[in-house]
C-alpha cells in the first residue's frame, strides 16, 4: 500500500478544484467531493481500469456517481485523468452550453456513463451495469478469453438510500449475486435538512446485509487510504455477492464548515477557500491550479488504462480468429445497429387473422424477433403470464446457483419494482451491449417516472411493454386504469408513446422502437382482442399517423389509436347509413408523426375537413391534432370491458354521434388543419 | 384463547366467500383472501375496535388492506361484521356500478379506509393514518382524558414489500418509533411470477430490524390461532416500534391448488369449489351462504363496538366541559371546514410591494395561516430550506426521546423519500383531523406519481409545495427542470395544479387549495423573484383564470401562468409601442377556470381574438385554451437563469415576435374562442 505526499496533494487537488469551481460559479455542491475525494483517489488510481483517450473501451471499469449533485468531483477527475474536459470546461460548471452542467449528463460529457443527479437513479443504473456486464460476460467470454471482466463501482449518499427505488434495485442485486458491483456510502450524517438523524437512523449495514450484500466498513474515509483500499480489495474478493463500503466521512472536509449542511449545496466563502488552500499548501491566490505532479501521476495510471485497452483489443482480435461469430456479434452490437435484415421476423397480418390482445401480438413479435436479436434482454415486474414479455423457451437471468436459470440468461425476474426496472434497464442501455425492454401495465410505468424521464434525457434505447392500457382492463378497475398516462409521457420530450391498433402496427412500433438507437419507448397493448385491420401495414405504421381509410368527399376525419380504431372503423359503417362520410386516421404514435413532413401530415389531417380524436383516456393533448376530442376526463370504473366501454359510451353509437355534433359545430366555418401554426417550436 | 370450531367456520365462511365472489364475476383474486383470512378473524373479532354503523368514528381501530387486490377479503369482513354491504354487494363484486370494485375504493364504500391496489400504498397510507393517531392524541389528549388511543393495522404481501416506496415509510415509520402501526405480513411465498425465490430472496424480517421494527414470526398462520393472537398481543405491547408480524400462510388455503400463483389471480374452478365446499362443511349446491352463527358471533363483536363507541362519545362530551377550545376543534377538524374567518390571514400585496420568489411567498402563507389552521401539518422530503416549508416556531414531529420535537409537533422530516411523502399524506389526510402538505421540488413530484393518482382517485385534501418549478431553478439543470410535469398532472382528474405569478395568486392557490375537501393539489412554486402584478387579487385568482390587463380593440391575448406572466406584462408593453395591443390573461390553475360557467370563461377567452400561451414547459394541453403556444418542448439547459431564459427567447422580445407571428397567421380567418366545443366532455 504505502500512501505519501503526492496522494495527499493529490485528494487536496480535486478538493480545491470543486471549492473553486463551485465558488467561481456561484453554485453547487462542493462538500461531497471535498468528502470523497480520498477514496475517489484510491479508487481511481488503484483499481480501476479506463483509457481516456477511448472512453466507450469495452471492458473499462464503470464508475457511476449516483449522488450527481456532487458531480464537479467526477467533472475533477476527469480532468485530471486527462479526458476531454479542460480547465476551461471546469471554469463553465454549470452555465450554458457547458460540458459540466449542474448534474452530469451521459450524451454530454466523455467519461459519464449514466446521467444522475435525481437521487437513488444512479445505483440502479450501477445495478443495470453489472447485470450488463455478467450477462456479456456469460454470453461473450470463452475458455483463455475472459474479454469480459469489468467491475462497476457506484458512489452514493444519504439521500440514495432514502429513496425507495436503491432499496428495490439493492435487493434485486443481492438476489442475482452481483459480485462485481462495488457500492461505497459516503456516510457523512449531513443530507439538505441537516444531520441525518432527524428522518434517516435506520441501520443501513444491516438492511443491505439482509439484501445478501456483503458490507465492511471504513471507520476513517477522511484519511485512513489504507483502510480504504483495503475494503475494496475485500469488495473485489467477495465474488458471489455485491458489495457496500460504509466509508464514514466528514462532508466538505478542509472547510471552516466541514461536518455541516452549509457545505453541502452552497460554495464556500472566499476566505474559507482562502485557508484550505492554505492549510492544504496551495496559492490561495490561485485557482484552478494543478501542480504538474499530479497531473503526472494520474497521466501514468491513464497511460497504463491505453495499455490495458491494446491489450485487450488484441485479445479480441484473437477471439476473432477462434469465436468468428461471436466476435461479429460483440463488435456490431456495440455499434447499436440490429443484425442485418432481422426485420424479416416481424409478423403480418392481414384482415382474416382472428382479433387478437396486443399484448398477444407483442408477445407474437418478441418470440419471432428474439432469435435475430440476440442483444434483447426482456423482463417484467412480476407480472410476466399478464404482460407476455417472455417468450416460450427464454432462460432466466439467474445465478446459476439457484437452479433457476443462469447469467446467459435473457429474462430477468425484476419482482414487483417498478422503479428500479426502468432505472435497471438504463444501466442496461448504457453498458453497450444489450438492447433492454421490460413489462408492467401501462398504469405502473408511473411508479417509474423518474427512471423514464431519465431514458428520455440520457437518450438512451429501451422499451416499456406496457400492457392494460385503458379502461379495456375491466375489472381491476380506476386504480389500474390510466386516464393521464399516455398524455405524461407524450409530454416527455424524446420519448415515443406507442398505442397500436393490431397486430401489423404492433410490428411496426417495435420495428421503430428496436431501430430508434436514442429513444426510449412505450408500447401500450391491450388486454382485450383487436381485430386486424383493413389498410395497416408496418410501413404506414411507421410513420407514427396514417390514413387507414379515405373516402372520397370526407365530411370528417376519425383520428384514434389502440384499441378504439377498430370501434372508430365500425362507426364509420354507422355514419355511412346516416349518410355521414369519414375517413379514419390511426395515429399509433404522436411524436413519430411530427417527425414527418409537413406535406405528409398535412396529407394525414388536411384542411377543409373538421376532425374527432377518439381515445378512451384523457384528451389533453389531442388539441394538438384535431378540432374536437372524445376521451376520459375522469377515473374509469370496475366491471367487464365491455360494459365500462358501453358505459362511457366508446361504442360505434357514441362515437357517430359526436362525429354528427362536430360536423354540425364546424359547418359554417373554414376549417383549417390543427397541424398549421403560426410559428414553428423550439428544438 | 381457546379458539374452536365456530372460529373455523367463520374462517371458511371468509374462504368461501371470497371463493364464490371470484367465482361468479369470473375474476379477481381468491388467493390472498383464503389465506389471510384466519388472521383476519382473529385480528377483527379479538382485537379490533369498530363500530359499523358508524364506519368513521374517530377513535376506530384503522385496518388497510395493502395488498388491495384481495379485497374481496375486506368486503367478505364488512359484510359478515354488519357494514353497509349486502349479499347482493358481495355479488356485484367487480361489476359497472357496485361498492365492491377490482380493488377498495375509499370513497366507495363503507368501512374502506384507503384506496388500495396499486402495490406499496397501502403500508404507507398506514404510516401517514399512525403518525396522524399519535399527532391527534399528543394534541388532545389529556389527564384523565386518552380520547385517542386507537392502533393502525395493516396487512401487505410480498408485493408490497418489493416496492421502493414501503421502503421508505417503514424506514421512516422506525424513526417515529410508531408503536401503535402492527403490519401483518403474508408470507405465501406466492406472487404473479410464481414462488418469490425467482425475485425476492432478501431477508425481510432482518430489514424491518434494521429500520428500527419489532418482528414477530407465526409459523403457522393456517392453522395456529393462538399465535396469531399472541403475536397480535406482544406487537400491541410495544409501544415504542412499529411491529411486523411475519405470518407464513398457504395462498388459496383449502383450494386443489393451494401454495401456488394458480389460486393468486385466477377464480377457482368449479369442481375446486366444490370440494372446497365440502372439505369445510358448506352445502357446495349453496353459494354466498352465510351461517347464522357466524353473523351473530360477529354481530357481538360489531354491538361492542358501536358500545365502545357511545363510551367515548360520553368521554368526549365530558371532555368538553373541562377542555372547550380543544373539544371544538376537534368536532370542527372532522367536518374539513377551516376556523371561521381564516381567510383572514392570508397575506396580500400591491404593486408596491418588491419581488419575490412564489416560494417565498408560499412560505408567508404557510406563516401565515399555520396559527389559524391548527390542523395543517406540513413537511419537506429533505429540502425545507428549499421549499420553504416550515413555518420559524414550528416544532417538529419526533418521538420525544430523539430531543429533537415531539407528537404534537407540526413539522416531518420525511427524508428524501417523495413517494412515500406522498402516500403518507394520503394517510394523514384519511384519519380525519390533519391537513397535510409537504414540499420537493416540482419535478420530484414525478416520484410520487403513484401516490399523487390515489390522492385524486380517493378525493383527498392535500397539497404539495412544488417548488423550483421550471428552468427558472437554473443552474441544477435539465435533471431538475421539469417540461412535462405540470402536463402530467393537468391530464390527472380530480387534481388541482395551481401556477401562482405573484403574491395575490400565491394567496388565491392557497385559498382554494385549502379548502377543497375533496382535491389534492399541487403548487409550483419559483425559485427566481416575482414582480407583483397590477390587476391581481385573491379573487381573481380564486376563479383559476382570469383577465389581469385588459385593452380596448386588443389584437391578442396572451395567456400565461406564474413566472411568465410577468415577463408577458412587459412584452404586452413592448408591443404597444409597435401599435400591437395585447389583453393578458393569467391562468393559474386550469382545473378550477374549467368549472366557472361558459359566460365567465368566454369572458376571458373570447371568440374574435387570437391567443397565445406562454408557459415555460410543455406546450401540450394548451391547445385546449389558446389558438397558439408558446413552450419548451425539449429539455432545459443548465446555467444562471437568466442565461436560461434567454437561450430559449422566454424574454419580452421572444413573446412579442410569436404575438406578432399569431396575429399575422389569424388574421383573415374568424377566429373562435378554443373553449367553443362541438359537444360536452363526460364526467
Amino acid at each position: 500500500m504505502g500512501y505519501g505526499e503526492l496522494d495527499t496533494k493529490a485528494i487536496n487537488t480535486i478538493r480545491v478544484l470543486a471549492a473553486d469551481a463551485t465558488f467561481n460559479s456561484n453554485s453547487g455542491h462542493p462538500g461531497a467531493p471535498m468528502g470523497m475525494a480520498p477514496v475517489s483517489h484510491v479508487l481511481f488510481n488503484k483499481f480501476m481500469k479506463f483509457n481516456p483517450k477511448n472512453p466507450k473501451w469495452l471492458n473499462r471499469d464503470r464508475f457511476v456517481l449516483s449522488n450527481g449533485h456532487g458531480c464537479m468531483l467526477q467533472y475533477a477527475l476527469l480532468h485530471l485523468f486527462g479526458y476531454d474536459l479542460s480547465i476551461d470546461d471546469l471554469k463553465a460548471f454549470r452555465t450554458v452550453g457547458s460540458k459540466t452542467p449542474g448534474h452530469p449528463e451521459a450524451h454530454d460529457t466523455p467519461g459519464i456513463e449514466v446521467t444522475t443527479g435525481p437521487l437513488g437513479q444512479g445505483i440502479c443504473n450501477a445495478v443495470g451495469l453489472a447485470i450488463a456486464q455478467a450477462h456479456t460476460a456469460a454470453t461473450f467470454n470463452k475458455p483463455g478469453f475472459e474479454l469480459i471482466n469489468n467491475h462497476t463501482y457506484c458512489f452514493l449518499g444519504d439521500g440514495c438510500l432514502m429513496e425507495g427505488v436503491s432499496g428495490e434495485a439493492s435487493s434485486l442485486a443481492g438476489h442475482l449475486q452481483l459480485g462485481n458491483l462495488i457500492a461505497v456510502w459516503d456516510d457523512n450524517q449531513i443530507s439538505i435538512d441537516g444531520s441525518t438523524s432527524v428522518a434517516f437512523t435506520e441501520d443501513v449495514a444491516k438492511r443491505y446485509e439482509a439484501y445478501g450484500w456483503h458490507v465492511v466498513t471504513v471507520e476513517d474515509g477522511d484519511n485512513d487510504l489504507a483502510a480504504i483500499e483495503a475494503a475494496i480489495e475485500e469488495a473485489k474478493s467477495v465474488t458471489d455477492k455485491p458489495s457496500l463500503i460504509k466509508l464514514k466521512t466528514t462532508i466538505g472536509f478542509g472547510s471552516l464548515n466541514q461536518g455541516t449542511h452549509g457545505v453541502h449545496g452552497s460554495p464556500l466563502k472566499a476566505d474559507d477557500i482562502k485557508q484550505l488552500k492554505q492549510k492544504f499548501g496551495f496559492n490561495p491566490d490561485e485557482s484552478f491550479a494543478v501542480p504538474q505532479e499530479v497531473y503526472d501521476l494520474y497521466g501514468k495510471h491513464s497511460s497504463d488504462g491505453a495499455a490495458a485497452e491494446e491489450e485487450w483489443n488484441q485479445l479480441v482480435a484473437k477471439y476473432g480468429e477462434s469465436h468468428a461469430a461471436e466476435h461479429a456479434d460483440l463488435i456490431r452490437r456495440q455499434t447499436g445497429d440490429l443484425p442485418e435484415g432481422w426485420e424479416k421476423a416481424l409478423p403480418v397480418y392481414t384482415t382474416s387473422d382472428p382479433a387478437i390482445a396486443s399484448r398477444k401480438l407483442s408477445e407474437t413479435v418478441l418470440s419471432k424477433v428474439e432469435a435475430v436479436i440476440p442483444e434483447l434482454v426482456g423482463g417484467s415486474a412480476d407480472l410476466t403470464g399478464s404482460n407476455l414479455t417472455r417468450w416460450k423457451e427464454a432462460v432466466d437471468f439467474q445465478p446459476e446457483s439457484t437452479g433457476l436459470g443462469n447469467y446467459a440468461g435473457r429474462y430477468i425476474r425484476y419482482g414487483v419494482r417498478e422503479h428500479a426496472m426502468g432505472a435497471i434497464m438504463n444501466g442496461l442501455s448504457a453498458y453497450g451491449t444489450i438492447l433492454p425492454y421490460s413489462g408492467t401495465f401501462l398504469n405502473f410505468v408511473s411508479y417509474a417516472a423518474g427512471a423514464v424521464r431519465l431514458s428520455a434525457l440520457s437518450q438512451v434505447r429501451n422499451i416499456w411493454v406496457a400492457t392494460h392500457d385503458s379502461i379495456g382492463l375491466g375489472e381491476d378497475g380506476p386504480t389500474h386504469q390510466p386516464i393521464e398516462t399516455l398524455a405524461h409521457f407524450r409530454a416527455l420530450p424524446n420519448c415515443m408513446v406507442w398505442r397500436p391498433a393490431d397486430g401489423n402496427e404492433t410490428s411496426g412500433a417495435y420495428y421503430v422502437a428496436l431501430t430508434a438507437k436514442h429513444t426510449p419507448s412505450i408500447i401500450a397493448l391491450s388486454r382485450q382482442n383487436l381485430p386486424q385491420l383493413q389498410g395497416s401495414t408496418i410501413e404506414k405504421a411507421a410513420k407514427g399517423g396514417y390514413v387507414l381509410q379515405e373516402v372520397e368527399g370526407a365530411n370528417i376525419t376519425l383520428v384514434s389509436t389502440g384499441s378504439e380504431v377498430g370501434i372508430a372503423v365500425d362507426a364509420a359503417k354507422l355514419l355511412e347509413k346516416q349518410g355521414v362520410k369519414a375517413r379514419i386516421v390511426s395515429m399509433p404514435c404522436c411524436e413519430v408523426f411530427d417527425q414527418q413532413s409537413k406535406e405528409y401530415r398535412l396529407s394525414v389531417l388536411p384542411d377543409g375537413i373538421p376532425s374527432l380524436s377518439i381515445e378512451v383516456m384523457t384528451t389533453l393533448g389531442w388539441e394538438r391534432y384535431t378540432h374536437e376530442q372524445f376521451g376520459l376526463n375522469r377515473f374509469g370504473a370496475s366491471g367487464p370491458y365491455k360494459d365500462v366501454y358501453k358505459k362511457f359510451e366508446f361504442t360505434p353509437e357514441g362515437i357517430a354521434k359526436r362525429a354528427v355534433a362536430t360536423i354540425d359545430f364546424w359547418k359554417d366555418v373554414p376549417v383549417r388543419s390543427a397541424l398549421n401554426r403560426a410559428f414553428a417550436q423550439l428544438d
